[in-house]
């Protein structure tokens, strides 16, 4: 390995408001980053082009986009037929597993990372999940991130052999979206290369406009909002 | 859950020897199995020709086929253009992590069977790992199975609502490939339905012509010799 540090990282960038900030917090922490980016079936596609647009400002060399089929097993709605619910309060956003919650897909990203990491000869993988706005989402807490990391440790051929140990880092951990809005503000990043709606009005997606209704989208203005900063964001509604 | 025993399970057929055992080993133990098979950009996707033919004679009710890429990570001999080593003496077979190696690809299958697992309701993943034969893959090793069982069960929805604990289950973990033919015969499994080899000869695949030189043709091979049983498998050399 040429960095004794090991500065290496890869990111998952879904090309979203939280994903897109860790981009850039990895970066100002010094770490080289690698992103990877993950179409699986939703409907919100436009992330993979927000994902785009945020790798080539940011300046990232490798950025690899990989496709899966969660369409095949069902059971969410974001990859099936179910309604987005629209409209919600906060104590219903934050309250239970969301329909929106895709059957182990945090894994499933985490587990394409660690390959992309093991390649690169990362010892870093950075996810923007953060345990307060997404509560109902059980692959977002602390303790199924530090689970992940511990079998992490024993999956690769880099642990068998004895190099640089698997960190698992989620610095939004204990972030509000407001929080994140902020911290993404003070280094730059520009959030209306971003896209968070999970039920985009616009199929062609490249216009980047928001529904402004779904969970997702009243997270993203209550965010900006909180935060007491101008939201940059197209919508709909 | 309408089975309060919970004998639902998922099992990874890739369509090797392996796999193709533990589907009958789980039907013969009353488990009612959902199988996935994984297209991940290898060389021998005459697996996935082999995993319909099991699945189909094996009655399986859900069979699902999905795709991944992981040839956009590179690093592993089953996916790039990494020459496959052949004739090699079991010495260098079970020596260290080899070039068939794909980085993390057993928590990207095991990933994807605790999606299906979830969606399907099952507490139970089968997965075909020995730990003797393939000593040089740490993702066979029983302390990584572990690891992932423990990572899975703070992983899901039905984890966090209190149902059914996922057991990832590994009934030839201790077995040598002779074990496995022996206690696969016993139960009438058809070998020559099953696919290995990791450079077949034929790109058409459906024949199921296994080159008979690679790491996987000479375990296959072995197996059967030491078995003591007649091996069907059509060998190019």
């Amino acid at each position: 390995m040429d960095d004794p540090q090991n500065k290496r990282a890869v990111v998952l960038l879904s090309g979203g408001l939280d994903s897109a900030t860790v981009v850039a917090l990895a970066q100002a922490a010094g770490y080289r980053v690698a992103a990877l980016s993950i179409g699986y079936g939703q409907r919100h596609a436009a992330e993979l082009v927000a994902a785009r647009r945020v790798a080539e400002v940011a300046g990232i060399e490798r950025h690899v986009i990989t496709y899966i089929d969660l369409r095949a097993f069902g059971g969410s709605a974001l990859t099936d037929d179910i309604e987005v619910p629209k409209g919600r309060a906060d104590a219903e956003i934050s309250n239970g597993v969301p329909v929106t919650y895709v059957p182990a897909r945090n894994t499933i990203f985490l587990a394409h990372a660690l390959a992309l990491a093991e390649v690169e000869g990362a010892a870093n993988i950075f996810i923007g999940v953060n345990s307060l706005d997404y509560s109902g989402y059980p692959d977002c807490r602390p303790a199924y991130i530090a689970a992940f990391e511990t079998m992490a440790n024993l999956a690769t051929k880099a642990a068998v052999e004895g190099a640089t140990a698997i960190k698992i880092q989620t610095p939004l951990a204990h972030m509000t979206k407001a929080d994140i809005v902020q911290a993404g503000l003070a280094i730059g990043v520009d959030y209306g290369l971003t896209f968070s709606c999970y039920d985009p009005p616009d199929p062609e997606a490249s216009t980047l406009l928001h529904c402004g209704e779904c969970d997702a989208c009243l997270l993203r203005r209550k965010g900006f909002r909180e935060a007491g900063v101008k939201d940059p964001t197209r919508y709909a509604v």
